[in-house]
């Protein structure tokens, strides 16, 4: 998508490497940084440190972690030393494990001299599929944003409101809860989108805010706590949210604060869709709010907060009495009775194991 | 309550007045400083800028408002003027409403010269009769509280989840969601507070935390968009908000967020409870979504936010890419059907108007 003007990607290998570059999205929206990784650990760093963030875009980042990690040193013991590594990561996110473990199929087979060469195509070919799944979920989306299109008067857009950001800057290109809605824009349809800023870490206020305003999508930044009364009022026509995992049942596991939409959506009768690329669908798991570990970060992203001061230097500022205790889970699981819809790269599914497997009958 | 390990009060006339002096609560947590209001132009000042913040203390603000305005002019015309610009601070409020009038109403009859030390004794009054509510709102809440911990293993603390700071700092004294939690501490139920930090002011991680560590009360802070993971996980034993305005049917206005707190503690069989002095009750009203004016305040409270640098200065920092659009809606409604009970000063009642009307037989 576009960044100032010029058609862009969150990660892509470099010419001449063995390195790939990624937007450093620690710095946005104050500042457009490109960050080079030339090593299995720096490839780990950035997705622990969050300068790459999004199921897609780890799972991405860490299939070129396993190449990088292939180019020092090929051996089986590095190989699972690699895989160690990245997998311990981020806990929640189901792309990370997935990717991670495909990267290990890809080449565990072949003699140590030819692996390295085959992970940089196996990642190179993940970030191509990943570009052409969010394409498929921006077509199965956009008839929903139409049809919301339809029943509005002439000149009013059609409200969508989000959370965090599952944008282009969460996957390689397009986004996945984003395809749609840029869908709708491409195809001329007037949209306007009400960005949940997303305590603690503020991706919606800081990366989806940033994105959209680069790609021309008229938006307004709400506190969190703000949507249930914009729905109440009418106000939201649809919300579309991404997932970092989602159970063979539909459960949605969400950036936390997913559940509490979700919930004021049902009683709101707003419809509520996530954008779930199969890839981060776990087939073994039922009961997300059970079953899925929540990743507790640390307490300092809740009493502490990063911004610009206003002659454009960072600064962090405590918002707490000093010492105060804080919990900060990541995630919360939105359960499939209260998800309208799942928008996969294969359609529109119902959140059922029923719905689910209609559309992806070759998991077991 | 304790500041420092001295007791307090939030609002007090200065001996050799005319002038009263109130916690300046935009300096909380980092700072406990005291202002002094000289005039009416100065007591409505820090009801607007929320020097003064929360139902009962806005209300008890203003009516020392009026006695300032009538120390320096007891005119008809002045009267009307101070009640003009005290109603003007805050449209959301009941009880700045219903104190500005009972003010009005305690001196318009009396000679001009007879008029500010009438005034003066109704503040001190309205004063005195904040704290006997909330003592008797404490008293009523506290067996709810006490029924939860004797559901608990021993040694294991009754976890309550707040939203925004309905505590003393929000009244005169003791507070009004609060005041069941200090008595139940103060009867030794071992107690916990999740404190939601309330964006977009961040009443629950400054002003909360901070009354709950001088009083001693054990806390932990939390992002807006976690009570609904808690409340999944069997973390939250009973929630207890505060209320702006509180209709005749049961509906709940208070601090933008508390409807989706409401949501998630319906959803998960959580009893949710607001504290209710009769004074935030408006009998006039019965559909708070619909007729209840929420007030919008600045955009700049979403895009920015105000907290302590590591050397201790002050400094506000910039959220989103510069020119991001925001809204930021205050307050929300919360039905009735999602409100377990109202505690009040009278005693616990249902959140419906023969709930409430039994209580308060004499209102029409």
């Amino acid at each position: 998508m576009n960044v100032a003007g010029q058609a862009r990607r969150t990660i892509w290998p470099e010419v001449g490497g063995p390195a790939v570059s990624i937007i450093d999205q620690t710095r946005l929206p104050h500042e457009f940084a490109i960050a080079r990784l030339r090593t299995l650990e720096e490839a780990a760093r950035a997705i622990a440190d969050m300068q790459v963030r999004g199921a897609p875009l780890i799972g991405v980042t860490a299939a070129y972690g396993i190449w990088l990690a292939l180019v020092a040193d090929a051996s089986d013991a590095a190989l699972q030393a690699a895989a160690r590594r990245l997998l311990a990561t981020r806990p929640t996110a189901v792309n990370l494990r997935w990717a991670i473990e495909a990267a290990t199929a890809a080449v565990q087979g072949l003699p140590p001299a030819a692996r390295a060469t085959a992970a940089r195509a196996f990642a190179d070919r993940l970030a191509e599929e990943d570009v052409a799944v969010n394409r498929a979920l921006g077509r199965h989306g956009l008839p929903l944003i139409a049809a919301c299109a339809a029943r509005k008067k002439p000149g009013q857009p059609v409200n969508l409101l989000t959370h965090c950001n599952a944008g282009w800057l969460a996957t390689v290109d397009l986004g996945t809860a984003t395809a749609p809605i840029y869908a709708a824009a491409a195809a001329g349809i007037a949209v306007h989108v009400w960005v949940d800023e997303t305590r603690p870490r503020n991706q919606g206020a800081s990366l989806t805010a940033w994105e959209l305003r680069e790609q021309g999508i008229p938006h307004t930044v709400i506190a969190d706590n703000a949507g249930g009364h914009l729905m109440q009022h009418g106000q939201v026509d649809l919300v579309i949210v991404g997932t970092d995992r989602t159970t063979a049942a539909g459960d949605v596991c969400n950036k936390v604060g997913t559940y509490l939409k979700a919930l004021a959506a049902h009683d709101n009768g707003v419809p509520f869709y996530a954008a779930v690329p199969s890839s981060s669908i776990d087939w073994n798991l039922r009961d997300g709010v059970n079953e899925i570990p929540i990743e507790e970060r640390s307490p300092d992203e809740v009493t502490t907060i990063t911004g610009r001061l206003e002659d454009g230097r960072a600064a962090t500022v405590r918002l707490t009495p000093a010492g105060t205790p804080a919990a900060n889970p990541a995630f919360d699981v939105t359960p499939a009775r209260l998800v309208t819809g799942l928008i996969t790269e294969r359609g529109v599914a119902p959140a059922s194991e029923a719905g689910l497997r209609g559309l992806f009958p070759e998991f077991p």
